[in-house]
């Protein structure tokens, strides 16, 4: 394959249609990490001419995606997952705004990571975790979290877009009212960097490379050099990323985020136009819920429910005929416990199936897809016996 | 270069002898990494096909990184990094140790990331951190270690072999000690493995893939089953590494430990020989120490310190001579401090260079760095004023 301006297809004979979070590699995100194995194989912390070049590209690497996320380049850490980025971005901000309270307010469907980095700086010193309602879009509701942010706030956490449903957060609404009481505001931004315009409304903000082609094991964090962060764990000079990261995984990472940058719009329009195709196809299916705002969304992510269908059965179903899909926070090998999103919005957590496109997803695939779900979903009903329901 | 035995030589005018920690990479390595990047890009967590071909390549690496390390399948972890993994072993360990004890106990010239992570599980709980001494070579006294050894300790560390000296260090000895008093025993062996035969007495053990030839941003972390532990994070079904690591990089890891595994005792013979004859050459320069044990040894290290001269400087004018070395914990750009190790042992901790020879150095490196040795040293001391002293 000599396409360098899509994904690759390692196997066309199926469609890969779980792009988020894990997506396929950026064609321009393998040819930078290769360059980068390379000239940046050296420990970047090393003054030898090799450690020197590791370093060189580290720091273009923070340049480019500074000059993505509207950021200054000193504002920019590589961690070593999302994960990482959210865990150690409430840590530090908490520990640094402990004297203000320990105290946490987050919406309803915040990533697990998020919820449970919350739990972890409250519980042990005294703090409340105050979890703003959705509505059935999975929206928080901007007057509720402002009123939720009282004294005794230390920080304030609200995503940017919902990776299992796509929904859009009111981020500006809650920005406002955060920065009016002085209150940091953390923004996971892991399902829509890359898919939709970088916000401005946050002061410390997570990416996710593996959500838009990058190779996982790195994550992204920009802090705004006027919010205060202290180091949690033990010392050490690179307290976001002990003992350093990956410099060609990083490069790529950059590299690739420049490239689905420059192309968004369009991408963004050929994307919503797929999406909006399969969301009124499926809603004829009988029995189905497609959830998440119908609008105001994410351009590349759709998400339905089946009633009478297990969510496991339904996504085995679909990968024999050549399709992979994901299903929320549902569904995975380590997680088989219902969507703590799903239950959030109050629509129906089983039977779920989520799509998220990348570039080289195709309106044949789409087709595909809508031709063969149909026919999956009645084989999974007729094997739970509820068939002609 | 087809080569496919002997790691790449980016520069054949330059010589890389600082392969500590930041190696470059093994040929093996490269083509595993590439491999794993076309068939285990996916997230090993998701329940479809492309998920659970990750997830077998991940399998498939911790199968053989158990293989090598003499550990079974189920107690190796993959980590973000060496440093990581050192910070994670002794949280866990300890948090699970604590109703025995908060106190720990360590050597000297352990790594600092050791050091900080052992400082940081003893303040915060009353805890001592009592720091066994070492001799001239580096050695702890594993009658001290014994007998610092007492009630109320929940751990103790030590390294397998110094990375910045190469002294090996009585591991057998402390870990018979510790064991009969029922104290897990962390084992740093990140200097070590794929240089020196697996030690067995261990009850944790970290080992580092950038330091056999693997990429960076991978570490390995082995806990013996009957080994206790308790997760001190956020909640995570990967508490070792949440968010996961980077398939790839970890199946690269496996593939590259086996191969350097395989040729250990004919690598062993080739380098410890070079390593013998570049401590003799430097032995006759003036006013040199060359230090470490002379046989009890790590077989790719030598390192020495020269009085009246700046570490950096010659770091420096090695550099452009085309050699690029290192120099123990010192002189990385994050830390100019003078090494720890070299304080512990009581030698000279200033202009201190530190070879690592990997399996592509030649002879023609090592005589080609020594004749251009002296010269260097000579031409540091002149710019410091200390010509002919």
């Amino acid at each position: 394959m000599t396409d360098t301006t899509s994904p690759r297809r390692p196997r066309p004979d199926r469609a890969y249609l779980d792009n988020g979070g894990g997506a396929r590699w950026h064609p321009l995100a393998r040819t930078a990490f290769l360059q980068a194995i390379d000239d940046g194989w050296a420990d970047p912390r090393r003054l030898h001419t090799e450690g020197r070049r590791a370093a060189a590209l580290l720091d273009g690497a923070r340049e480019g995606v500074a000059s993505v996320l509207g950021a200054r380049t000193e504002e920019i850490r590589f961690t070593p997952s999302h994960t990482a980025s959210l865990h150690g971005a409430v840590a530090q901000v908490a520990r640094a705004r402990r004297r203000h309270g320990s105290d946490v307010v987050v919406g309803a469907v915040e990533r697990a990571a998020l919820l449970h980095a919350a739990e972890h700086v409250t519980a042990p010193h005294g703090g409340a975790r105050t979890v703003v309602p959705v509505d059935r879009v999975g929206r928080v509701d901007a007057d509720a979290f402002d009123a939720a942010l009282t004294d005794g706030v230390g920080l304030a956490a609200l995503q940017h877009a919902n990776g299992e449903v796509g929904t859009l957060q009111p981020l500006e609404a809650v920005h406002g009212a955060a920065r009016a009481r002085g209150i940091p505001l953390v923004v996971d931004a892991g399902a829509s960097i890359g898919h939709a315009p970088v916000p401005t409304a946050w002061d410390v903000l997570a990416a996710d490379p593996a959500d838009w082609g990058a190779p996982a094991g790195t994550g992204v964090l920009a802090v705004r050099q006027r919010t205060r962060t202290v180091p949690v764990g033990p010392e050490d000079p690179e307290p976001w990323a002990p003992g350093g990261v990956s410099v060609p995984a990083a490069f790529a990472a950059a590299v690739a985020l420049e490239a689905v940058t420059q192309d968004l719009a369009a991408q963004d329009a050929r994307r919503r136009a797929l999406i909006e195709h399969v969301r009124e196809a499926v809603a004829a299916i009988p029995d189905v819920e497609v959830v998440g705002d119908p609008t105001e969304r994410l351009p590349h992510v759709a998400t339905f429910s089946f009633l009478y269908v297990d969510g496991e059965a339904l996504l085995t179903e679909l990968d024999r005929a050549g399709f992979a899909v994901g299903s929320g926070s549902a569904c995975t090998a380590s997680s088989l416990e219902p969507s703590h999103v799903l239950a959030a919005m109050g629509v129906l957590t089983h039977g779920n199936v989520r799509l998220a496109l990348d570039r080289s997803t195709t309106e044949q695939d789409v087709e595909s897809f809508l031709q063969v779900l149909p026919g999956a979903v009645e084989r999974v009903r007729a094997a739970l016996g509820v068939e002609g329901l």
